[in-house]
């Protein structure tokens, strides 16, 4: 598996990171609002488990998705249409991480400032930055909650080869589920501004 | 079941509905993003049938999700927290059509338009008009994001309930969430503006 700190671009540890300015009160109602519980975490633990080692195919499956659409592709290549290799890659292993954290970080105020700085690289404000690239400004907010989708079901198949019994499989799905609106919510709140 | 004409505020076939500023073709690319397609139309459709006698069990569910919460309540309280019994029953009806349209409507430019429509009932721009009502002006984008969660896993032993094989309850599960997802994206629109 990759490792944190050799990762180009990926700041979770960052002291710097700026907070999030949303809060652990925000946070907690947004947790009811999906459903997420102390289950939910052993759950996401178990999904680590069954993914590690399966990682990379995941990522075959929704680079595969992204690089079959032109509208999605659009977001990894230059304003004329050429996909950047080199960005593709860096924010693939990125995303790798990601996986790894949904999974086992517990979701406090480092997680929100990560939640934050995540967000704002799909958006105006910093996508391109972190890998210097000359891509499209920014990730339509329509496109970040309509892969709540394709993210959600895909992992399914993973999940359940790990050998774990129908309702632990289920358990890991709707963990997964719930933690991915609820990431998409977080990230959705600078497109949204005060009506978020 | 209710007659749609005789719903108060339930305005889907008014032919004074704006049009919607999201084009078809915008729609189909959201329509690609999750999968949705001919399979889904149809799953739906048996939806309809199986939901069919059961919708007043659905909204009994639902409302008492929101019930039980009170950071949810809100939305359809005064500004001092009153719940407005009235307008909990009238948005109520108007949601039992929505389970059917969602089933059973093409998704044309038309339902384009109340998709707009339901959009804006949810933002400051109409809320509380449609029934004259004196509550919060509007509610936050992040639980419309959020409730992708609860509308779509609680509908799932609904659909499981008409006696159709696993597959057939699977195929109409994933058709509803992706549906509920590409919904949800529609009305994020007017809280994003041109980021959306
Ligand atoms: C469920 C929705 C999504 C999830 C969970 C997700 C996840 C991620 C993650 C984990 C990263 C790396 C963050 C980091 O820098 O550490 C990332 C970056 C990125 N994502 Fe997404 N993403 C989502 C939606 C999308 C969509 C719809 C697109 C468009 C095709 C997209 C395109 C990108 C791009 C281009 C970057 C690099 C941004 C930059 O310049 O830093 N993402 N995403
Ligand atoms: C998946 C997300 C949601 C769906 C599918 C949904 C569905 C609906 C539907 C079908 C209506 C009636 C539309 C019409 O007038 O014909 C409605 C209105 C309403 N919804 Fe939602 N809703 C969602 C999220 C929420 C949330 C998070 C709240 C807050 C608790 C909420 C509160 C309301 C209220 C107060 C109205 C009445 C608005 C008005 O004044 O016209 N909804 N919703």
């Amino acid at each position: 598996m990759t490792t944190p700190t050799t990762t180009p671009g990926y700041d979770h540890d960052d002291p710097a990171l700026a907070p999030s300015p949303i809060t652990p009160v925000d946070l907690d109602l947004l947790k009811a609002t999906v459903l997420f519980g102390p289950d939910d975490e052993a759950a996401l633990r178990t999904a680590a488990e069954v993914l590690d080692g399966r990682i990379e195919q995941v990522l075959d499956v929704w680079y595969g998705f992204v690089g079959s659409h032109p509208h999605l592709l659009a977001y990894f290549s230059t304003p004329d249409g050429e996909p950047i290799g080199d960005y593709l890659d860096r924010v693939r292993a990125r995303f790798a991480l990601w996986i790894v954290d949904t999974c086992t970080r517990p979701y406090d105020e480092r997680w929100l400032a990560y939640q934050n700085e995540m967000a704002l690289r799909h958006t105006a404000e910093k996508k391109n930055k972190t890998d210097g690239v000359d891509s499209v400004p920014h990730i339509p907010l329509r496109y970040l909650v309509a892969f709540i989708y394709p993210i959600t079901a895909t992992i399914r198949p993973f999940l359940a080869a790990g050998g774990h019994d129908d309702e632990q499989v289920e358990a890991m799905f709707q963990a997964w589920f719930k933690s991915v609106t609820m990431q998409v919510t977080l990230w959705s709140q600078p497109y949204a501004g005060t009506a978020w």
